[in-house]
């Protein structure tokens, strides 16, 4: 067979998680006219801020959500698409920024919600990595990802992108807890991260033949374990839930049992002493906990705060679902019955 | 050894399930007093909403979020609480109802989140069981329950309580999808779910002692699908993810494979048509499919429209929580290692 249209097993991933520090260097040198971008159809005054997104976009909006009201001081929602899509809700959006986000644009359901929040009054942006998608018709204003075509099923390069212009988005709205040199070192942070493979190959073994296993976080690194969760279950097959830590503790705990696998997120911040008594929560009950965390099983480097650890946290997250998918004899590119574009309306 | 002190596994959750007509009509009674209590301390203009909650009160929010948007028009904000705990961001929330659910009004981190936000200027309403607890002695007006003590650790009573005070919260802010006279027949619809117990037996037989499954729902019955599958996980330890139809499809059915179970709750209405293609998508790929709905596997009345299923769909998931449980040998009065109140702060 033509070894071009045979490909090794994840091949495709993994050459798009390599493409990340390049990505997120391009999205940083265009950071300020990003947000004068968006600065340029903010409501005034802004009265609130919703998302959109379903997926592993859905996961970056989570990020957003955080990071979004960190800068701007004001509650933001998550959509609940349904109410616009089913049940034709008469909105009143008027002085709100709804932000709707998706790789390819073309999901029906996220223009037509997108399209009902704007004929309510919000402002709409658009953050997708197609901008002639009917999404970015759709929008007042569109952030275009630039991360290049994305051909594995499962994103990578496009889900560290959304959360890069998901913190410029906030940047837009107010102050976030961030200098905007973070943008110039992030870069290497994920191409050093990228440089250690191997570190998921042990990783991996822990995990063996689990059916099922949980991912937790919390705060800006909540947003990173949904979506290694969702890694996990697009690639490797294996039903890992992503959750908060404090979550966690009302009630999911009670499935963690003798070798119950469990991966924790963590970086040295105000949501590492949480994380440390989670570890010991779970170890308590016999889990096999795998680290994503400076000095831990999958490390991270030390320098990092913990809105902008999710990127590392993310990749890290990427290299143990494509590994884990390997050792499990299944491609992590193609997974069965999933397409790029998911057609929900 | 004293019975008194030994009851039965299970019998202190299924004698509040059994509780749960009487405390649904009981509320029904005091609903224009809710309401007129709620509209009393109403922000006018009303900016937005925004909901704080953990655990099984959290998927009781996830419901509030729907019915409180459908009624008022406005964006409903699920909190991210740590960034009210750890972060210290300062918010701006005047003009914003700040809804607190808590069956104890005891865990400190809700208490916490609710001060900061009614600081930062929300009205605060403490939906509780405990009408003397911090959290209603925090909130400038309280919704109580009056279910009565719940000692089972699952919530179950209390739950079911919690959305008909959040479906009342709606009532207060504006027009909800249904009409007043639903709250009368809403108990014998519970009722007439909780005597016919044995439906659960062959559910949980189809789980059987399988690893991890997937719940799912979609608009009203999304909430309900999340507490049956907590409800799962806590009594009879099996990893349930509770998901809504749309995000089902954005990556996790990866997982769904032959003899997978996949529980899916629907009633008629404008939801339907997703989740019976739903249920073909996921029985396409060989799962077991258990249905909550009218003529399914657990079977719901026909009459009731998708805002009010959510009751009875919620009562037949812990029946199959309470059956499962007692087959694995488990008692779902007392997970292992869980406690009533979760001190997460």
């Amino acid at each position: 067979m033509d070894e071009e249209h045979t490909p090794a097993p994840g091949r495709l991933m993994s050459g798009e998680m390599a493409e990340q520090p390049r990505v997120l260097a391009h999205l940083a040198e265009r950071r300020e006219d990003i947000v004068a971008t968006v600065r340029g159809v903010l409501p005034r005054p802004l009265r609130g801020i919703v998302l959109v997104a379903r997926g592993s976009s859905d996961h970056a909006a989570v990020y957003g959500r955080y990071v979004l009201e960190a800068a701007c001081g004001l509650p933001v929602a998550l959509a609940a698409p349904s109410l616009h899509t089913l049940y034709g809700v008469s909105g009143r959006y008027g002085g709100y920024l709804a932000v709707a986000t998706s790789q390819s644009g073309r999901t029906p359901e996220i223009v037509t919600v997108l399209e009902h929040m704007q004929q309510a009054g919000a402002t709409g942006v658009a953050v997708t990595n197609d901008a002639s998608s009917p999404l970015a018709d759709a929008a007042d204003a569109v952030v275009s990802l630039e991360a290049g075509e994305e051909r594995a099923v499962p994103a990578t390069k496009t889900f560290t992108a959304q959360l890069a212009a998901l913190a410029f988005l906030a940047e837009a709205v107010g102050e976030p807890p961030w200098d905007h040199r973070v943008w110039q070192a992030l870069p290497d942070a994920v191409e050093q991260v990228l440089g250690d493979p191997g570190a998921a190959e042990p990783a991996a073994a822990v995990i063996g033949d689990a059916g099922g296993l949980l991912v937790a976080g919390r705060g800006y690194l909540y947003a990173a374990a949904l979506e290694v969760a969702l890694k996990l279950k697009e690639t490797a097959r294996v039903l890992a839930q992503g959750y908060s830590a404090a979550d966690l503790r009302h009630g999911p705990i009670a499935v963690v049992e003798r070798h119950f696998p469990v991966v924790l997120l963590a970086t040295s911040g105000p949501a590492w002493h949480d994380m440390e008594s989670l570890a010991g929560a779970v170890s308590d009950r016999g889990a096999d906990v795998v680290r994503i965390a400076p000095g831990g099983d999958l490390p991270l480097g030390e320098q990092m705060t913990e809105p902008m650890a999710a990127f590392p946290a993310a990749v890290r997250g990427q290299q143990l679902a494509h590994t884990l998918a390997l050792h499990r004899g299944l491609d992590p590119d193609h997974p069965e019955g999933l397409h790029k574009v998911t057609a929900t309306r």
